[in-house]
């Protein structure tokens, strides 16, 4: 149960598919939203009839009561009009019937709670304290248990790495530097994803907006990339799968070139592996996170690689160094511009890169555990680069 | 552009990968925060560096704005202190900044704007109108274009469903009464499910939560299914993918049973169909869902299914007859309980379903756009319960 630390209830409402806060409050898988209210001594969930027989089965909480319920008693007395008023003012109600029968007054809830209840909820009377920071500060170090998800989703993402970089290594190259597939098919980026997400799906996994980019595709760090790659050309591949059933995330780069890259490309790899190594040595518990993403920036600055914008686009290393893995995809703590002390139990990326028109991009990345005396690396597939 | 209907602006905090209004507003879809702004005449997009690019290519505003730019803007003049500040305080005070720039003091906001953004903007002056229903009504009816998306979603839903059916018919049946599969190997839930998936993948379609769900697992109706198919029980499959494209979704549901079902089975499924059947009747502009969901429950009855809490478990129909369909599984308007007047351009699943402890659960579900004289089914894939 989550200390509470004095203040009077923590209430949450939303899904547990969209919201890792519900997710961890709950361990409830639900794709339609429901209430979690913890008051000092208990945890209560409400939910509709559809999900009340899986939630009384699944969900990590003491109580788990009928909305139905809750809803046809606050109906109770009221007049013909209620019936035909609007189905969330009627949520809320049996919200703040719950909530007086238990006597909470006031509750903390999260940044991200619904203005809409939350004006409703101060107009009864309830006084609602805004987390800032994280809900569950806990949540960014992981269990033992949950370090086991990771590692098993990035079990996944690896072994879906290894099938993505073995069609890339087996292809043929054509007239036009296009690859061709051991089918005699070009392959595209699209081709490689399909073969990426098959992998995960074997593993129990969903892969989602899985990168594989190739040439100027890869001087986006967002972009997904398309069409066909290309020898010679660094392609980029991140993929960073959900566990289906557990619900953590596993993430992965690994950036590869099919034939002879240039020296200019070589220096560039290098380079990043340079910054990946700084990272993985520095890192440690109450180390701040912005200081190992100096150093990186420093370093590669150092090499001749500037960050800036060129011709209107941002090129060099222009993101973060890397960021906490659980529930979310993106969770505390973060590495890069601003402060952050590195906890023991932490699971963060390491991930730095370069970008640059014309030439392409690099990114390569690991998972760690922050631990007392530097960090544990989950991931261990091995880093080359010519194919 | 969204009309205003007088209100000063529109103001959406969120990634439009959790909030389908988001994607709608910009048509850009991105797993990370953003702000969307609409003035009177203009609609703007404040958004980290990583995506701005990519941004100003994609999205459907007519200005992409760095909100570190703005966020260097709101830091300047600023003491020390400000430098330590926490980040999202810092993120906050460069979308004021932006307002005030655009001299906006008052904007319309979803309920589920987040509390503690609306509670800064407030502090800072702003008055914010927290809609009531609907953010965009005019998402419910869909464009031509839009049914053209949820269309490709249905065919990939409905070509896994012919994978999954057709590996339920090719089974065969051991001693034990379990489905066999051609491999010799036990035919499972997660086995299908990982067939239709993978069906799904091909299409460019991300299929999460899809249920096959055989006899007892089908009485819960979100249940999602495990462990070994069986003879002459029904078997629910419920299939609702996501276009990785378009963002739109699929959604159908099969029963089907292998081998001989017993009468009390015929009658079940034939009395949904029945269900169904008076559902697709009836759709049309201007009807009340709730009229038609209650025609249903009467029909039922009446073929003496009756409804209600056996056991300790609700049995019977206990579930909404159909949802909206649209860049959310589950949006506006509803065929259920609550009053909803059906309108023109709307798309609806029409899902009736029966389950009972010991029998098993049957549903069957289709796809349709509301007309003005009827419906048009979008779901062609037969409806047979015995393979």
């Amino acid at each position: 149960m989550i200390d509470l630390d004095g203040t009077g209830a923590l209430l949450l409402i939303g899904d547990s598919e969209r919201s890792a806060d519900m997710l961890y409050a709950t361990g409830f898988n639900a794709p339609d939203p429901f209430v979690f209210l913890q008051t000092e001594h208990t945890t209560y969930l409400l939910i509709g009839d559809l999900e009340l027989d899986r939630a009384r089965d699944q969900a990590r909480v003491d109580e788990v009561l009928s909305l139905s319920r809750y809803d046809k008693l606050a109906a109770e007395g009221r007049d013909e009009a209620a019936n035909g008023e609007d189905y969330q003012a009627r949520r809320y109600r049996a919200l703040i019937l719950l909530m007086e029968e238990l006597g909470v007054r006031s509750a903390k809830v999260p940044a991200d709670f619904p203005v809409g209840a939350a004006d409703v909820l101060r107009q009864a009377g309830f006084r609602l304290e805004v987390a800032t920071g994280p809900l569950f500060p806990h949540r960014s170090r992981k269990e033992p248990g949950e370090i086991d998800a990771i590692v098993q989703a990035l079990a996944a993402a690896q072994s879906s790495m290894g099938c993505a970089i073995e069609a890339i290594r087996s292809s043929s190259v054509d007239a036009e530097g296009r690859l061709v597939g051991v089918d005699g098919q070009i392959l595209t980026s699209q081709r490689v994803r399909r073969l990426i997400h098959r992998s995960l799906l074997d593993d129990d996994c969903t892969g989602q907006h899985t990168i594989v980019a190739c040439g100027e595709d890869g001087c986006d760090p967002h972009q997904q990339g398309s069409g066909p790659l290309r020898a010679g050309q660094p392609i980029i591949l991140d993929i960073f799968p959900r566990s289906e059933e557990s619900g953590y995330f596993g993430d992965i780069t690994r950036t590869v070139l099919k034939g002879k890259a240039s020296q200019r490309l070589r220096d560039l790899y290098r380079t990043v592996e340079d910054g990946q190594r700084l990272a993985l040595e520095r890192i440690r518990a109450d180390v701040d996170g912005g200081d190992i993403h100096r150093a990186i920036e420093t370093l590669f600055a150092d090499k001749g690689f500037e960050t800036g914008e060129r011709n209107g686009r941002m090129q060099g290393f222009f993101h973060g160094t890397g960021h906490g893995l659980g529930l979310e995809i993106h969770e505390a703590p973060s590495i890069g511009k601003r402060r952050d002390i590195l906890q023991v139990g932490q699971v963060v990326t390491v991930e730095p890169g370069l970008y640059y028109q014309n030439l392409g991009g690099v990114r390569l990345e690991d998972v760690v555990v922050v631990e007392e005396e530097g960090c544990r690396n989950l991931t261990s597939f091995p880093k080359y680069f010519e194919v």
